[in-house]
């Protein structure tokens, strides 16, 4: 498959990036600037140029030839809520409707914890879990085949590969962005995890086997 | 009938008490504060207490024994982003939700011009209209019988009565808080206005007689 990572510059997404690449599937990375597009052509990954703040039109022409788009693209700590509203809200949405116009059936969105869960909202950072909410609502009625990772804690630590995986996870946890993009990677043709949204947190058990059980 | 006017205490809310109260129909003010619901009732206004970032249960126990729900409030320029998320966007839902947990049919909400339309949105308030989009689209979706108001450049001028509305109103306008009390006011039993969203700006005709054209 040809697979577009969106936030491919993104920590997440770059380690997605390697896993695809030493996969059969081709990774296209999507990123906003011609000069995160050279790194990654230089090392040998398709780049395309599109920002989440521009148009749907100009993600879709991104996107083209893509058999599948996974979203792990964030507007980051560093920004202020009207860029949450603006990426992670908007800029998820557009890249929905982009991933139909292109005519591409498979989706994967990188959520956060309990996302579906009001109750559960964090309240230092409630505005971030309100956009990651209703772009995952827009995924569900989109009508595409989606796969909805919601994440605890992310940390960079080094992966395990063993997971905790629920449709509606209790109490907190956290887990490595490098097991979020194993387990992005292993959802993508894994057809247990079409149409379904999950939590995820460190575990006991390997990611696939995890998986399997949904 | 009752009808619950969400942000009482905002500029178009507080025209539209004083409207309601005129008439056949009993307005209720649904306020944030303890003081300002204490205001309401020594004018005479049934007023109950409930906040958009609080849970949908109390909004909705806020509008028992209502037939409709009129959503004016907003959070204003004077907060930041993480609120336009909380208030317009979160807790336009909650209320969404409220309403249909208090088996209310009616529901009107004030969005802003072109919120439905990506290309028109204002590059120095584009956030906000993120925010009334996807609540709008959530109406939309609710079952409710809904009117959506997308009014133009808000004013505090003294209102005209007289408007121009369509589906999609090209180019800009503005139209006054006073005015757009009385549209919602002119729509709360107008059948015409059911299940239908349109811009409004300042015009020529007559409120009633443009309602009556949807």
């Amino acid at each position: 498959m040809n697979v577009l990572v969106v936030g491919a510059n993104g920590q997440i997404g770059k380690q997605l990036i390697d896993l695809l690449k030493e996969s059969d599937h081709t990774p296209v990375a999507m990123v906003r600037k011609e000069e995160q597009a050279n790194t990654f052509q230089q090392a040998g990954v398709e780049a395309v140029v599109a920002d989440l703040e521009g148009s749907v039109e100009k993600i879709a022409k991104a996107a083209d030839g893509c058999d599948a788009v996974l979203f792990t693209a964030g507007s980051g700590g560093h920004t202020g809520a009207d860029k949450t509203l603006l990426v992670d809200l908007d800029g998820a949405v557009k890249t929905i409707e982009a991933t139909k116009q292109a005519g591409i059936k498979r989706f994967i969105m990188v959520s956060a914890f309990q996302a579906n869960n009001r109750e559960y909202w964090n309240e230092k950072i409630r505005h971030y879990y309100v956009a990651k909410h209703y772009a995952d609502k827009e995924l569900l009625r989109s009508g595409l085949t989606y796969t909805i990772l919601r994440p605890g804690g992310l940390t960079n630590d080094p992966g395990t590969g063993k997971v905790l995986i629920g449709e509606n996870l209790s109490g907190r946890g956290k887990i490595s962005r490098a097991d979020v993009a194993k387990i992005v990677f292993s959802c993508l043709d894994n057809e247990k995890t079409f149409n379904r949204s999950f939590d995820v947190v460190e575990g006991e058990e390997a990611i696939e086997n995890a998986l399997e059980r949904l």
